[in-house]
């Protein structure tokens, strides 16, 4: 596939020219471009409407059940970081958002993520507004049949998924995963203003559409489905435990958990460049 | 020491309240607000005018011969971690920057820096605009009275250092740095506007106090300072080596050398959470 | 499979019972027996005959034409470490083994191999006689068709694979691989006596058979096979560099590749227990 | 210091000639002998007579109140790792063996041990008969006057140390320790014959002698030594948590905690080499 023409995005440092990343050919004849192959876990989880209302931001309202998925993103082959891979973990709520004008906008609201690469962390931040933190997120672990995947900060744990998913999918399941996520996923981009601590310089939704535009131009299959159940558990850090991060986790463990709404698995290829990431105003 | 009052200082992700870190105390009762305990390598290399002066972005100019200052920070028993530590290395020119009033300040602009810790490089590029990337900076080994100091990224070792300074210094030696320093760190804060890659929603500089209010506030015991010789080397990373970052090691690797300045080692305490952090404007 | 009756097999710590590891099952209810997936690329290179026979030990003869082979293994879904994996790179020579009765056994010779999991290192040496050393060895990056593969030790990367196999092989690859390997993997067994530095515990050769008598108990289909061009690069460190390795990369850098040999990769599924591992004599 | 001269002591693998390690020097020329850095954290815990006991080895019979001694030793400027350091955490039983002859040895038996290095556990299992298993074991971490030491297996965090030593201790403490410690340290040494599994290679006690022969020749500044009280606490894991190590961690984990024996912290440096290691007979 010949790569759409793409813009130069900086990032810091701007001092040496334009940095290779998710979203820009590095201007060498040795990248190849194409899609990343993934292992997608999806747990949802039934929570109680107040808390899970409460993750949203301003200008976003819960949509539908309060039902909160859990993804888990095993991620190999990037053609931008020359064949390697990171995981991902993630927070996730459904979520609409009207604008001033009435346009209504459904999607995926992504309340936290964590990645294990730091590399991925700022671009993402920073170009997207996908509020990534960092974690250890060791490879799935399968044995007698479930898959453990774990996230951890300084060797705390805060995080433990099981998912068994042994019943192959029909294409219902990806209808109903693509009607959850609607247009995309949503975030809310925010950057504090220098000095003016109170101040931001960027404090806006932006909108991940979904699936990206280069997966629409280059077509992969459909993913391998598979479904089941799916359990998540976290454990409160103390302060000392994860100075930066124990606020996130205590919420995430005082979420209710009411009721389990299954597990899914995709293995499949796509694109994630997000090229078409915008403002959602 | 009582800290100053701080102010809340947001990141992403915004929806879980404020972040403990660098600038403000978690809220919590085992929290002890204190000095962090460093050693700091400095190694001074005389380069070429041109390649030096085009490190520096547009409002700074080159101040004095062309020296740059490469640093290496052994940060320990830092408060806000809880009492870990991290490393930092650092590539520093001596600048001056004048307003449109006509307002001089001298400072050391800083054109890249590595860190070892994500959540330290996402606060202090978002808050700062300090350009932090993440390398694997392993903790300074000392041999046969040579101090080595390394930086690598996926196992590709980019930069390596090494400091001989058997010789105590007198207070010269920090009268000179801090006259070299000026008023303290300059750097070039950008952050790109989400879609319309072409702007940004952040684009100024930044100063950050050195020393910051809080050293000033409760004075430290001067450190104790030995001179001597060092050496950098740079080694050139092929895209694939480091697909994000190659570049930039690329331009380092190019500076010429013209001239090794000495090496002075600094161990001793300070503070360093730039709340009095300000646009340079 | 109903798993073979194990014996047991203490090491140190032998006070808290038998360790689950390879050759054991823990006694757990949720342990499963069964395969381990792999892919394993083998590079071989010609090498200078005087060179190659040094690397074997007293009581084996080079077999052939001195082609060093050289391996690495990338394990996942190990029943015994609960799913967990790890990766392996040896350097295999093959070789002849005349009993004092006249039994031949032709097998390949292990010089060295290294792990990046202590667990199976200690196993391995103590049980088996494999003389692992720990490296760090990251999963295998493909780019461009190329697959990248590296080995390093705090930093320092001393070896570097790269392998293209774009063509599907037929059986008789398999067949020539089978033909070089023989009866398995001879090593030497070697632990010295403590306080009498100069004689040992053990000293004598252990014969892996291969395949495993639990691969032949439990057939498994046989990988997929494809051939190309390998090549293998030694970086030599310093001692500093690796204070407890660089003997042996040295040496290994020092082999003269008269010739590549091409390259092999397999994809498939195996039993590496080695519970039918014996001594040589 | 002149260094002693030492043996030649081979490990696997053997064809590559002597490696560098703690009892060797690899012929360098920038090699420099000399002691290394330390702070050695010591807790005592007085458990069940009947608990404790059982650690012990046959030969071995517990020596005063059953009070189990759990070290934290965190090393830097190591030499024969060109100034590198690690991290031990180990677990001690005072015992008294008794020869053949009669002749009475008080000594600490080591239960085991964990090193957060693969090149210094292989050489001290094979070499000295330690018991050394791998644990990631981050620097200590203080906190508001607290000391806080974990060790962990593939993210599970299965002991935690607190210690809180504010107080110089007088030179009683170090006698008292030298009297718990009496001749040295004990451990058992077992290698597994390979192939007869139930017979063994080497099983026998060895002895480390405290202080060892290199550090009476070199005689290093008595420790700096404060006083006060500490806290082991470990977390069961299941099997696929540690598959390789549940065993241990449970049997410590049901040690009954009777009575705290206080904490001892040192600060010094001294050679652990090791040379005289000898088998207890």
């Amino acid at each position: 596939m010949e790569p759409a023409r793409t813009p130069t995005v900086l990032i810091m440092p701007t001092g040496f020219g334009a940095a290779g990343g998710p979203r820009q050919a590095p201007g060498c004849d040795d990248h190849r471009p194409g899609p990343t192959s993934y292992v997608r876990y999806v747990v949802g989880v039934l929570g109680r409407h107040d808390q899970v209302a409460a993750l949203l931001p301003d200008g976003l309202a819960l949509r539908g059940d309060p039902v909160v998925q859990f993804h888990f993103f095993h991620l190999r082959d990037i053609p931008w970081l020359a064949g390697r891979g990171y995981n991902i973990f993630s927070v996730l709520v459904p979520a609409r958002h009207t604008a001033a004008d009435g346009t209504v906008t459904d999607g995926l609201y992504q309340a936290v993520l964590w990645e294990n690469l730091a590399d991925s962390i700022v671009t993402g931040r920073e170009q997207l507004g996908h509020p990534k933190l960092f974690a250890r997120l060791p490879a799935p672990r399968e044995s007698g049949g479930t898959t453990h995947l774990r996230a951890s900060w300084d060797d705390f744990t805060f995080a433990e998924i099981e998912v068994d998913t042994g019943t192959t999918a029909g294409p219902e399941v990806l209808d109903d995963l693509a009607t959850v996520t609607g247009a995309g996923i949503i975030s809310h981009k925010y950057i504090p203003r220098t000095g003016s601590w109170e101040t931001a310089d960027a404090d806006y939704l932006t909108l991940s559409p979904m699936p990206t535009a280069s997966a629409l131009r280059d077509p992969q299959p459909p993913p391998t489905a598979t479904v089941g159940a799916g359990r998540v558990t976290f454990h409160v850090p103390t302060w000392q435990d994860m100075p930066t991060q124990f606020h996130i986790v205590a919420t995430l463990a005082a979420l209710e958990q009411v009721e389990p709404r299954g597990a899914v698995v995709l293995r499949g290829t796509t694109y994630l460049d997000f090229l078409d990431q915008r403002v959602l105003s």
